[in-house]
C-alpha cells in the first residue's frame, strides 16, 4: 500500500508540474490535476492538503531535481567545462524540441507568473535557482575559475540558459539554445 | 472626443500590461482591467472587441515597444558597445529595483505561460523578440562585428537579459541584471 500511495503521490506532482508548463497556475485546476493523474480531487487533497499552493511548491521542487540532474549527468560528461556547457543546452534543446516544445521550464514559468503574490512560490524558485547555481559554481571552481569569479559566471549561466529556454520555446527552434552553448563556452573558456 | 477615446485605450494597454506581468494571463480578468482603467466593461470591449486575447497582443506590443526604446536609448549612450550592453543592464536593473520587483517583461512572462496554448500570442511574441535582436544586431555590426556573428549574438544578449531579469525578480535583487551587463560585456568585447 505504501508503494503505491507514494506512486500517487509522484504522478500528481509529475501531472502538476506538466499542467505549469502548459497552461501556467492560475490556468490550472485541481480537477483537472486529479484527472490527469488518474486520483480522485479527495487523493488529492489528501496528499496536498495546502491544496494548489502546496502543489505548485511541490512541482517547483520536482523541477529543481530534475534540472539538477540533467546539469549533474551533462556537466559531468567532459573534464573541460566548455564542452560540458555545451552538453548542457543541447541536451535541453533536443528535450525541447521532442516534446514538440512544451515541456519547458517549469520553475521559470510558476515564477514569472506569480512573481510578488505568493511568498512562498517565489521562495522555492529562490532555493531552486541558487541549488542551480551551486551545481554550475562546484563544476568552474573545479576546472580551475576563482572562486567568486566562478560564482558570479554561475548566476550568468542559469539565467542565460534559462533565458535560452524561453526563446527556443517561442519561436519553436532549438537555435537559441544551441547559441547559448556556443557563446557561454566562449565566456568561459576566457575564464579559462 | 478622438483623444479621450485614445487617451482610454492606451489606459487599457497600460493596465493590461501591468497585470500581466504582476499576475499572468489567466489570473487577469476583462472586469480587472476596466476597473484598474476607469473604463467600463463595455468601453474595454468596444475598443477590443476580441477580449482578452486582443488585450493580450496589444499588451505585448506596447511591451515590444518600451523595451525597444530602452534598448536604443541605452544602447545609443556609448559608441563602445561594451559601455552600451552595461548601460541597458543598469536600466533595466533600476527600472525593476524601483517598481519593487513586479515590472518586470510582460512579454516573457505572458509567452511562458501561455507557449503553445494561444497561437496569436505566441506569434506576437516571437515577432517581438525578433525586433530585440534586430536592434541588438544592428548595434552590434555598426560596432564592427562580422555581421553573421552579430546575429547569433544579439539573439543570446536578448535571452540572457530576458533571463536575468526573471532571476533578478526572483531574488528581488540587482545583481543577476548586473552580471549579465558583466558577462555580456566581456563575451562582446571579445569579438571587437
Amino acid at each position: 500500500m505504501k508503494t503505491t500511495s507514494s506512486g500517487t503521490r509522484e504522478r500528481i506532482i509529475e501531472v502538476t508540474s506538466r499542467l505549469l508548463q502548459r497552461q501556467g497556475y492560475e490556468g490550472t485546476a485541481i480537477k483537472q490535476i486529479a484527472q490527469g493523474s488518474g486520483a480522485t480531487v479527495s487523493s488529492v487533497y489528501h496528499h496536498f492538503p495546502g491544496g494548489k499552493q502546496e502543489l505548485a511548491i511541490a512541482a517547483i521542487r520536482h523541477g529543481d531535481q530534475e534540472f539538477a540532474d540533467l546539469l549533474r549527468e551533462t556537466l559531468g560528461r567532459s573534464r573541460d567545462p566548455v564542452q560540458a556547457i555545451i552538453a548542457c543546452t543541447s541536451a535541453l534543446a533536443t528535450g525541447l524540441s521532442e516534446s514538440d516544445w512544451a515541456d519547458g521550464c517549469p520553475v521559470t514559468a510558476t515564477a514569472l507568473e506569480t512573481a510578488g503574490l505568493i511568498p512562498e512560490i517565489q521562495q522555492a524558485v529562490s532555493e531552486t535557482y541558487e541549488n542551480w547555481q551551486a551545481l554550475v559554481h562546484e563544476r568552474l571552481r573545479a576546472a580551475g575559475i576563482a572562486d567568486a569569479e566562478a560564482r558570479d559566471l554561475a548566476v550568468t549561466v542559469v539565467a542565460t540558459i534559462e533565458g535560452a529556454e524561453g526563446a527556443a520555446q517561442v519561436f519553436r527552434s532549438e537555435r537559441p539554445l544551441h547559441l547559448a552553448g556556443k557563446h557561454l563556452a566562449r565566456l568561459l573558456s576566457s575564464y579559462l
